[in-house]
C-alpha cells in the first residue's frame, strides 16, 4: 500500500565545526519520503519555488516517489540554514527564508486522496489539517511536529491531535507540551489529547512507543560518528510509515518492528549531510542493521 | 558463589522539593550489597562510626549480608547530605562529613579473601586497590567510581583500570574520562585503559555494555515516578554482580541478563528514599519486572 507524505520540501544549508554544505535537499517531507521509499510507494505533497534544482527532482524520481502532488510555485524554495555545535546535539538556526511555503496551500491530486497511510510530516498544523480534509479512506494517520508549532500554533495542533491515530514528537517537545519531565507520564498526558499511538523520540537514546498494547522501548542503532542529524526524526517516522504500509497484519502487530526499521533508516541519515548517505543506502543495508539491532538488544 | 563488596557505608540526608529525609542508610556498599543479596551471598567490606544506628546493622542482617568485614571505628559515620531539583536529574551536595572514612583502610577477614566475585564499589581508588591486594582467587572483578575520583585521584584510578575485568561509569563520567561525546567511541577508549567489559550507565535511558561479544543495549525499567535516585547506580552494579555470581555458565553468556536484573533492582531503589523500597522488595517482584522488560523490548 502507498503512503502519502506531506511536509516541507526545502533547501538546507548546514554548517558544522568541520564543514559547510549549502543548499542541500532537505525538509521534513524530503527526508520522510526517501526513508519511506525503501519500503513502499510514496506520494509526495509539497511546494517548491522556481529555483528548486532539477537534480533534486531527479533524486525523488530515483526513489520512485510520486511527484504529482509536488507543486512548483512562483518564488523561491523554503531555505533553512543552521549551525551545529561540536557535539552535534545543539543546533542553532541562522536563517529561515520561508519563500513559497509562506502562502502554500496543498491541493491533492485525485489519485492521492485514497492513500491508506498518511504521514503529516512537520509543517504548519493548518496545512496538515488541509491535507487531512482531502483524504477519503485513510487507514492510519500519523502526525509529526516541532517546537515552533507548539509555540505559535498550539490551538491548531491540539485540534489536529484529535484527528490522528499517531503522534510523534521528541522528548523536549513532550516536556514543552505536557510540562512533565517523566517521559511515561508525558506519554499518558498526550494520549489524553487524542492519539492512540504516541511515540517520543530521544535521539541517540532511541524512542518509546505507548499504544494499545503498552510500551515499547525502541533502541537507536549505535553510531560511532554522527555527521549531521538533520532530518533523522523525519527519516525515522518516514521509515516507520513505509514499513507499516507494506507489512501484513494489524498495526499493533507491526508497529514495533516498523519503529526499528525507522530507527535504522534514521541512522543512515545521520551518517552524511542532508540526504547524501540515505540516498546511497540499499534495502539490504537496512536489513543488515535491523538484524544487528536484534542481536544488540537480546538478553 | 559469593560476592565481596567494598564501598562506602554511610548516612545520607536527602532533601527533595517535597521532603527531607535525615540520616538514611546509604553509601555505595550499602546499596550494592542489598541489591546483590537478592541473588547471592554477600560479604560486605566497610567502616562505620560509633554512631551507626543498630537498626541499619539489623537491615544488613535481614538481607543475610556477611558483616565480618564491617569495622566499627572510633568517630562518626561518613555523612553525605544533598538536595535534588524538581526534575530529579540534578543534585547538589550540601555537605560531606567524611568521619571515619577519612582514615579507614580495609583489612579483609580470611574468609573474604577467596570470594570469587569482587565489586569494588564507589570509594577512593586507593582503598579499592587495597582490597584487591588482599584477594586471592578473584574470578571476576568489577569497579565503579565517580566524578570526584576522576578529579582528585585519576592516577590511582587509571592504575586500578589495569587490574579489573569490568568498569562501570555513567555517561558524564565517560565524557570526562575520554573527552568523547559519542558513547560508543568513549567505550572503545575506556577498553584501551584496561577493562575487558565496560558499562556506561545513562540513568532513565538504560545502559550500554561493550565486551568481548560486542555491544548490548540494556533498557531501564519504565518508572512513572522517581522518588529518589540516590544509590540507583550502586543498586544496578550490585544486582548485576549478585546475579552473575549465581548464574551458571560463562560471564559472556550471563552478563546481559545480569545487567537487566541490575537495571530492575535499581528501578526499585528509585521508587523510595534511600533503601526504603529496595528492602521491601521480594525476589518475585524483580522477576516480574524482568519479564515485563522482556516484553517491552521485543520486536
Amino acid at each position: 500500500m502507498s503512503v502519502l507524505i506531506v511536509g516541507t520540501t526545502a533547501l538546507d544549508s548546514i554548517k558544522t565545526p568541520n564543514a559547510e554544505n549549502p543548499r542541500l535537499l532537505g525538509g521534513s517531507a524530503s527526508h520522510a519520503a526517501v526513508a519511506a521509499s525503501f519500503f513502499s510507494p510514496v506520494k509526495l505533497v509539497g511546494g517548491v519555488g522556481e529555483d528548486f534544482p532539477k537534480k533534486y527532482v531527479e533524486l525523488y524520481r530515483r526513489h520512485k516517489i510520486d511527484l504529482e502532488g509536488l507543486q512548483t510555485l512562483p518564488g523561491k524554495t523554503f531555505h533553512w540554514s543552521g549551525e551545529y555545535e561540536l557535539n552535534m546535539n545543539n543546533r542553532r538556526t541562522l536563517a529561515t527564508e520561508l519563500g513559497v511555503i509562506e502562502t502554500y496551500s496543498p491541493t491533492l491530486p485525485k489519485t492521492y486522496q485514497t492513500a491508506p497511510f498518511v504521514l503529516l510530516g512537520n509543517i504548519a498544523p493548518a496545512l496538515q489539517h488541509r491535507v487531512l480534509d482531502q483524504m477519503q479512506r485513510a487507514k492510519f494517520v500519523v502526525a509529526d511536529s516541532m517546537d515552533l508549532w507548539l509555540n505559535i500554533a498550539l490551538p491548531d495542533l491540539l485540534k489536529l491531535l484529535k484527528r490522528v491515530d499517531g503522534f510523534v514528537l521528541n522528548d523536549s517537545e513532550a516536556h514543552q507540551l505536557t510540562k512533565e519531565d517523566n517521559v511515561f507520564t508525558a506519554l499518558k498526558k498526550i494520549h489524553a489529547l487524542g492519539p492512540k499511538y504516541v511515540i517520543i523520540k530521544k535521539g541517540s537514546h532511541g524512542s518509546i512507543l505507548s499504544g494499545p498494547k503498552g510500551f515499547f522501548i525502541c533502541p537507536a542503532y549505535p553510531l560511532h560518528k554522527v555527521v549531521d542529524p538533520t532530518g533523522a526524526g523525519d527519516s525515522f517516522v518516514g521509515g516507520m510509515m513505509g514499513y507499516l504500509a507494506t507489512a501484513k497484519g494489524s498495526i499493533d502487530s507491526n508497529i514495533r518492528r516498523a519503529m526499528v526499521y525507522g530507527s535504522v533508516t534514521a541512522s543512515f541519515c545521520c551518517e552524511g549531510f542532508g540526504l547524501n548517505t540515505t540516498t546511497k543506502t540499499k534495502r539490504s543495508d537496512i536489513e543488515k542493521r535491523v538484524k544487528e539491532l536484534e542481536k544488540l538488544t537480546k538478553f
